[in-house]
């Protein structure tokens, strides 16, 4: 297979070869449902309780507050409708930068006389205070906030938010999908109700994610059965991503701080070398995620310039992958006032634990390669 | 590890190792995120379409009739909850022999205004067809019946039934997680509008399910987002379990008949024995799957007799595995008007690809020395 050099961590990761190797036997002689009552289900549920005990430490909760998911949107979506579903309608709100599986249940909501409603960001991305405040002054139910953003990098002050939303009475959920690995991300120090985290953007695997939640939330299942996950998630418990996913998180955190230098480092590199090309970073002012570079050249339109990357070798991003199957510019730069024409021109480029400095110097050839036949195309049809 | 015969392929079933071969590449050097526009997300796009080909085969459905989901309790939650949500209150009837994770979401609907009824069945898990004209007469908009229990392995008549609730105007669903690949599985000669089918149940893997659904049903994801699968479940597809689930299809296809064939040998074997040491095996005079064995030995308790069995060195369920979890007695065998006593004395075999004559005469051996050391028991404490 033709293997580009893979700039595009945040939309999926490589899985991790240890991960590998705690997965495989549940591909082979070991198999079970956790929920038989034989050698086989105990085997099943024995490896479950590991990776639930594996998942608490790496988010600092305790095993029971782990909710096992199919993935980070699930545990989102369960969050918010399953607490909505346990409470009279009222007002729910979400920031403007949201991923769409934040916004979109809350909008659902809409349908159940709830009031749903964005809580706007400034020009960097951060939740704009007066905005947050105002909200807060209407007594929102469900509050809900990203640690780190998947498109611009930037990380709230999830701690002093969730303070303001405590104070008022209301649930405050954080989508930390993005952070886990990349930094500290702590349930108790963060005062959240509800954490999502997911196991194939950690070097883990697709089908793996979890709800980390405070035990006074009353959640009804969106998936209703067999009464697993503490009747919270019914459906047979997918052991072999399980385990994956308990690997992973021993893993990100015994590597975070030493891997988020050496990103730091490479950042600092890509940064000034898409300046040096005439590029604008978004967020560039913000504290943002040491693996993220979000970033624009005018006139270039982002999805073309990825087409021609890709051609070139290098494998990265026109926003979210989620946004890369909708022609839509992104949600979250509109939010942040940049213009659509520039919103248009954005590209993604999300280092990982494999990425060099290598990759970044080729990255940054290929990328002034192809801008200047780009420009010279550009300027012959004008 | 100490390895017990496996006789609970109802719960779930060991990978096949061409399966585990399709599968291992998206544990190594393959991965990528399907919404992703480059090589690496083209990849994980094209061996997601491959899959989608092979499970619409294996149900004759067209492959855009194919949701994927995280496994069958998801699949059964999103027809029933997903339509609902799309329409007005109005009455939903589930048979009362459903798996919970039909039962369950049904009985939520409640809450929204539903009326939520069952249908009841005749001793030998059958449709009770004068239950099924009366509540026909009410019009549902919902009804959901199983095509074969998990438990007593009985197959119902859906396509009488599914042409029962068409003309009155109703959705039809029906759960073929049992049945697939065990006996034909035709989503177009059951005329049903959902069917919600499993990957871990033919030899495939956990995390990965679907829901076939005719185009006219307008269904609300439960999991909002990203937009993936028509919009009808968000969340990054799981490559590897997709993939795994496509191939599983395709060997259940092919191995369906003469295994089936074989395993009513084995069948026949077993119930003569189980009848010879005293037991009682419900809907006996049914048609049942050929696989699955659902018996009692009055006054001995179903799960001693399954813990003592798996000391022996045999996998057996009293009953489903949810309920493995549960200490109610079987709500399906209730339903059929079996006693509680005996119904708490029910203990389920399931047998599987794997399965041989040596396991069954195994098995009968194991059963006959634990019934009468039991039976021992139980008339020095009389």
């Amino acid at each position: 297979m033709f293997a580009p050099v893979y700039l595009d961590h945040n939309a999926t990761t490589p899985l991790d070869p240890a991960v590998r190797e705690a997965m495989l036997p549940w591909l082979g002689e070991r198999f079970g449902n956790a929920s038989s009552r034989h050698e086989y289900g105990r085997a099943a549920r024995k490896a479950i309780d590991e990776a639930r005990a594996q998942v608490a430490v790496a988010v600092n909760a305790h095993p029971t507050e782990v909710i096992f998911t199919s993935g980070g949107s699930e545990a989102n979506n369960l969050f918010i409708k399953g607490a909505a579903a346990s409470m009279k309608p009222g007002l729910v709100a979400v920031s403007a930068v949201e991923h769409p599986c934040v916004r979109e249940p809350a909008t659902q909501l809409v349908r159940s006389g709830w009031r749903c409603v964005e809580i706007g960001v400034d020009t960097h991305g951060l939740i704009d205070l007066q905005a947050f405040e105002g909200v807060l002054a209407e007594k929102p139910k469900l509050v809900s906030v990203m640690l780190a953003n998947n498109e611009t990098g930037v990380i709230q002050d999830i701690a002093a938010l969730a303070a303001g939303v405590r104070a008022k009475g209301g649930w405050m959920h954080c989508d930390a999908v993005q952070a886990l690995g990349k930094i500290d991300v702590d349930f108790r120090a963060l005062g959240v109700h509800g954490l999502s985290v997911s196991a194939h953007k950690i070097y883990g695997p697709l089908g793996a994610g979890a709800l980390i939640v405070d035990k006074r939330v009353e959640l009804a299942p969106l998936i209703a059965g067999g009464g697993q996950e503490r009747n919270l998630r019914s459906g047979t418990e997918n052991v072999m991503a399980v385990v994956g996913f308990g690997k992973a998180c021993e893993l990100a955190v015994a590597a975070r701080q030493e891997r988020a230098q050496r990103l730091a480092g490479l950042q600092l590199r890509l940064d000034a070398g898409l300046v040096q090309l005439g590029g604008q970073i978004f967020s560039a002012a913000a504290r943002r995620l040491s693996n993220t570079s979000f970033f624009a050249f005018e006139g270039v339109d982002g999805e073309t310039l990825v087409g021609k990357l890709d051609r070139a070798g290098f494998a990265v991003a026109s926003g979210s992958a989620c946004s890369s199957a909708n022609p839509e510019p992104s949600h979250a730069l509109m939010a942040m006032g940049v213009g659509e024409s520039l919103a248009r021109a954005a590209v993604r480029v999300s280092l990982g634990a494999g990425s060099t400095q290598q990759d970044v110097d080729g990255f940054l050839k290929a990328l002034g390669e192809n801008l200047a036949s780009l420009r010279t195309l550009a300027a012959i049809a004008v």
